[in-house]
C-alpha cells in the first residue's frame, strides 16, 4: 500500500509513525511545504524568551532520522499543488521540480493557519510577525536582534498571544496586548482571567481589552486602535487566531463547513474515497455538546492521526470527539480549563450552575502552599460536569486533567467527592480543592447552599439585599465592599439578634468557606441568605475598582 | 438530637463540623482521650525533619476555635472508658472526674494504633517510638534534642517508616531501615520501589530487607535481627504497620473482622442500634476486588465522616468503598500507587497483564523535564484497570491522580488514549505519560505488542530466547546484559539478516519504547519476538548486579 502524508507535523506524523509500526511494508510519503517536519510548535514562544535556548531543541526529529528509524520518505519543503482524487495521485512542487505521485491512500493534515484579519497598512508593515512554525519563528528571532529593547506589541491575547507577550517582556521589551474582546484568554470566563490579567500588569505588560486594532501606519510602526488612538510598535505579533489550511481539500472538492473545517467522519473519512484528514484543520464532535467544533490543540490532532494509522491498517479505531483542554502560563500563573466556558454551557443548555472555590495545592500547614481557584461549570438537576477552569501558582494542571478526565468519564459533581487522590503534606490535601468542589457543587445542587455570582451582586444589593461580611476585623481594614454589614463568623451565633429576619441576606468572608459556614448559621436559624461565590478574593480581582482599599 | 463522637482527628471532625453545618441544633460532643484534637498526623514526620519548622503548624483547629466557629463541645484528654449501647450512654474519664454521658447518635471514629509485635526486650528500651500523634512527636522531639547525632534505626519501611528515614537523615542522624518484607514500601511492586530503595541508599540510608528486627537489648540500643546480626540505635522508630483501635467497641460487642476492623454496613452503622463508626478502624469494601479491607489513609476517613453526618441528618449518602490512593517522599523522588498492586490483583484475578513506560513530566524540549516510570496492572481481555503505580521526581502525584480517576469512574485502558490533559510545555506533553501508558496497554491487548517482565527475563534466556539490546553503542558501553545481541534500532532494518528466522528474541534498548519499534519491525518480517517490558532502565534499578557496568 502507498500512502501519501501532506503536513509532517503533529497529525500527519503520528499517522506516519503509527502506520509504519504496523505496516512495515507500506510505502509511506510525508510532503511538508515548510523546512522542518515533526518540530515543536507549542514550543516556539518558549525559544522567543530564550527559556529554550538551543533553536535545535525544537526541531524533535529530522527526515533523515525518520527515513532510518520509520522508513519514512519525508520530503520538507515540497508543497503539494493538487490533488487528482479520481487518479488518485497528487502533484507536488519542491525546489527543483513539480512532479505526480500515486497513493492508494492520501492523508491531509494541514494543520490551522494564523488568522489575519483585512487591516489597512498590514503589507506595508516590515515589523509584523505570526507565529506557526520554525521559519516565523527565525524571521521574529532575527527582528528581535535588530531591537533588543523597545516597544513591543502582541494583537490578540489568545494562548499564544499570552505566551508571546510574556517571552517579550522577559526579552526585555515593553509590551502592550490587546485584545478585542472584553477580556483577556477570551476561550475562558472573566473573573477567572481577571487574575491572569493581573498578573500580566504586574509583570509590566500594558493590557488593552474591549478595543481591535484597525490599521497600521508608519510601515507598521504605528497601530491605529478601534477608538482612533494610536501606539507605537517596534515589533509586532499578530495572534488573532487560526483558522483550518483548506486549500487543498477545497480545490479537490472535499466538503468544508462553515468555517471552513474539512469535514470527516468517525473514521477520518471525507467525502472523496481514499482521502482522509486529521488535526487541526477538521471539524470534530464536541463531547459534550455533541455539536460541530474546531479545536487546535496538538493532543488531539496526535491522537486523530494515530487513529486514523489503526484504522487504514485494518484496527477498530473511531474519533470519539473531544472536550478541549489547554493550559496557559502567565509568568508566575497558570491559567486552564477543560469542557465548556460558562458563556458556551449557557448558550447550550438551559440549566447551568455554576461555583467557585479556593483551596490550596497542597496542605497548608506544609510549607509554600499557594492557592487554586477553580471554577466548575455543571448541571445542578443531574450534576452533569459541563467545563472547569482553574488558575493559580502551582497544580492547576493537576486539577484540571483529573476534572478532563470527569468528564470524559461522564462522572458527576456528585463522584467528586468520592476521588481518592494521593496525599502526603508536600503533594495534596487530605481533602483536594478537586474533592472540595464537587462537595460545593453537591450543596447547591442539593439545597444546602445558594450563591449569588459576582456580576449579580450589584444588582442582587440594589433590590433591597443587604451584603454581610463574616470577615476579621483586619481583614475588613485591608479591603471591603461599600455598605457591608460585618459580623465576624465566629461571632455570628451570638449577634443574631442584630439581624432581621424580614430582610435577605448575601454572605461574603475572604474566599467563601467561611461565609458557606455562616450560610448555613443563618438558614438554620430562619434567615433567607445566599452566598456570595467566590466571596471577596474574587470580587477584588474582577472588580477592585468598587470595592474600598483604604 | 444529641450526638456524642469518640475520636477527634479526621473522621471524627469532619462528622462534627458537617453535623454542625446540617443541625444547627444538635448537641455535639467530640471525646478525644489525647491532649490534641484536628491535628495534622500526615504532617508529623515533616516536623521531625524540620521542614515544618513550627510544631504549632500541625495543630489545625483547637477546641476553643472548634467551639467558636461549629459550638463543638469538644472534650480532649478525655477518654471513653465504655459505652453502654441500651442505655445509650458513654462513661468517660478526665482528669479531674469519670461520667457518663447520654446519646441519641454515637460516632466512633477511634483511628488505627501502631501494631507493636511481641519483641524481647522492648518493654526495657527507652530509645523506642511510635509516631501516632502529638505526644509522641514530642517524645521523639525530646530524644533528638539529646543526641543530635548518631545512630538511628527504623523498623518498618512503609510510608511512615520511609518518611520517618528521610526526616532523621535530613536532622543529620545516621539512619538504617528494616523491612521484613523483600523490598521497601512492601504495598507497592518490587521493581518500582527499586527506584526509592536506590534513592535512600543514595541518600546514606541503610536499608536491610527481608530481616525483621527480633529484640532488643542494652535498653533498646542494640537491636537483634531476624539472622542474628546486631546494630547499635540511639534512637528508632516502630513503624511496622497499624492495626484498628477497637478495643471499646470490642468491649460494647460490636461486631469486628478477624483483622479487629470495625464492621459496618454502608450507611456507617454498626450491628448496635445507634452506634456508627467511620475512618481508618472500619472494614471498607475495596471497590476494585469487592471485598473486605482495611485502609488506613486521612482521605477516605474525612470522606466517611462527612457522609456520616449526611445520612444522620437525613441527607441521602452511602459509603461506596475505597480503591486506596497513596504517595510517599524519598528525597528527590515519588513513588504513588492506586488500586492494586500485581501482587494483589494476581491474587484476585486470573487475567492480569502489567506494563511499564517511562516519560517526561513535561515536554522534552523544555528544560528541566524529569522522567517518570509508570506501572499499569490491567486485564488484557477486558481492558480494565487493577491498579497503577508511578515513581520520578516530578508529577508523580498528577498521573497517579489520573489514574485514580480513571479506577473510579471504570475506565479502561483503552479509554486512556482518549482523555486529554493541559498542554504547554512546562506543564505536560502532547501525548502525556498517561496517554502514553494507555497505548502501551492497548498494544499489549490487541496483540501489536507482547512483552516480557524483568522478573521473567532470566528463565526465557535460559530456556534458548535471544536477547537484542537496540540501544546505540555509547549506551551499551556504560552497561550492558550479559550475553546480548547488539544491533541499533537504526540500523535494524539492513542488518536483519544476521538474525534468524528460527530463534526467538526478546528486544531491549534503554526505556522500550525504541525496543518496541524493533518489536514491530521483526514481528512484520516474520520473526518471533517479544519487548521486555521496561527494558534496561527498569532491569538496572531492580537487577544491576546481574548487569555488566565496566
Amino acid at each position: 500500500m502507498k500512502i501519501v502524508i501532506i503536513g509532517g507535523v503533529a497529525g500527519g506524523m503520528s499517522a506516519a509513525t503509527r502506520l509504519r509500526r504496523l505496516m512495515e511494508d507500506a510505502e509511506i510519503i510525508v510532503f511538508d511545504k515548510g523546512p522542518y517536519v515533526s518540530f515543536a510548535n507549542c514550543g516556539l514562544p518558549f525559544h522567543v524568551s530564550g527559556e529554550i535556548a538551543q533553536r535545535s531543541s525544537l526541531l524533535v526529529q529530522t527526515p533523515e532520522q525518520l527515513k532510518a528509524r520509520f522508513e519514512l520518505d519525508v520530503r520538507p519543503e515540497t508543497e503539494v499543488l493538487s490533488i487528482d482524487g479520481d487518479k488518485k495521485e497528487v502533484t507536488a512542487r519542491s525546489a527543483s521540480k513539480t512532479y505526480t505521485e500515486n497513493y492508494d491512500k492520501l492523508i491531509l493534515s494541514p494543520g490551522a493557519k494564523p488568522f489575519i484579519p483585512p487591516m489597512a497598512g498590514l503589507e506595508q508593515a516590515e515589523n509584523i510577525y505570526t507565529l506557526r512554525n520554525i521559519p516565523d519563528l527565525d524571521k521574529i528571532m532575527a527582528q528581535l536582534e535588530s531591537i533588543e529593547s523597545g516597544q513591543a506589541t502582541v494583537i490578540g491575547a489568545g494562548f499564544i498571544g499570552l505566551e508571546m507577550a510574556e517571552s517579550l517582556t522577559k526579552k526585555g521589551l515593553k509590551v502592550t496586548l490587546i485584545e478585542k474582546a472584553p477580556h483577556v484568554l477570551p476561550p475562558l470566563d472573566e473573573e477567572m482571567v481577571a487574575f491572569v490579567q493581573a498578573e500580566l500588569v504586574k509583570n509590566g505588560i500594558t493590557v488593552i481589552t474591549g478595543q481591535s486594532a484597525q490599521s497600521f501606519e508608519n510601515q507598521g510602526k504605528t497601530i491605529i486602535l478601534e477608538d482612533g488612538s494610536s501606539l507605537q510598535s517596534d515589533l509586532t505579533i499578530l495572534s488573532v487566531g487560526v483558522q483550518p489550511e483548506n486549500d487543498l481539500a477545497k480545490a479537490v472538492g472535499i466538503e468544508l463547513d462553515l468555517r471552513g473545517g474539512i469535514l470527516v467522519d468517525e473514521n477520518y473519512q471525507t467525502n472523496i474515497a481514499n482521502i482522509y484528514a486529521v488535526g487541526d484543520a477538521i471539524v470534530v464532535k464536541n463531547q459534550i455538546t455533541g455539536q460541530d467544533a474546531l479545536i487546535s490543540l496538538a493532543s488531539p490532532a496526535n491522537r486523530q492521526g494515530r487513529q486514523l494509522a489503526d484504522i487504514i491498517a485494518g484496527h477498530s479505531s473511531s474519533n470519539r470527539g473531544s472536550i478541549g483542554t489547554a493550559i496557559v502560563r502567565a509568568f508566575d500563573l497558570a491559567a486552564a480549563s477543560t469542557g465548556l466556558s460558562e458563556r458556551i454551557a449557557r448558550q447550550n443548555f438551559e440549566d447551568v450552575a455554576v461555583v467557585h472555590t479556593t483551596g490550596n495545592d497542597h496542605a497548608g500547614y506544609y510549607p509554600g502552599a499557594t492557592s487554586i481557584t477553580i471554577k466548575l461549570v455543571f448541571n445542578p438537576k443531574t450534576g452533569a460536569i459541563y467545563g472547569a477552569q482553574a488558575v493559580g501558582q502551582k497544580g492547576v494542571d493537576k486539577r484540571i486533567d483529573i476534572l478532563a478526565t470527569a468528564i470524559k468519564a461522564g462522572l458527576t459533581i456528585f463522584d467528586l467527592p468520592e476521588l481518592e487522590f494521593t496525599y502526603a503534606p508536600p503533594f495534596g490535601s487530605a481533602k483536594d480543592p478537586v474533592n472540595m468542589i464537587g462537595y460545593a457543587a453537591s450543596n447547591l445542587a442539593q439545597g444546602v447552599s445558594d450563591n449569588v455570582q459576582w456580576h449579580e451582586l450589584k444588582d442582587q444589593l440594589a433590590q433591597g439585599k443587604v451584603l454581610l461580611d463574616v470577615r476579621n476585623p483586619g481583614e475588613v481594614l485591608a479591603g471591603r465592599f461599600p455598605d457591608a454589614l460585618h459580623i465576624p463568623l465566629d461571632s455570628l451565633r451570638d449577634r443574631l439578634a442584630e439581624l432581621d429576619k424580614d430582610q435577605e441576606y448575601i454572605v461574603s468572608c475572604h474566599s467563601g468557606l467561611r461565609s458557606y459556614i455562616a450560610e448555613r448559621i443563618l438558614k438554620q436559624n430562619g434567615f433567607t441568605v445566599s452566598n456570595l461565590d467566590g466571596a471577596y478574593s474574587l470580587y477584588n480581582t474582577v472588580r477592585p475598582e468598587e470595592l474600598i482599599h483604604d
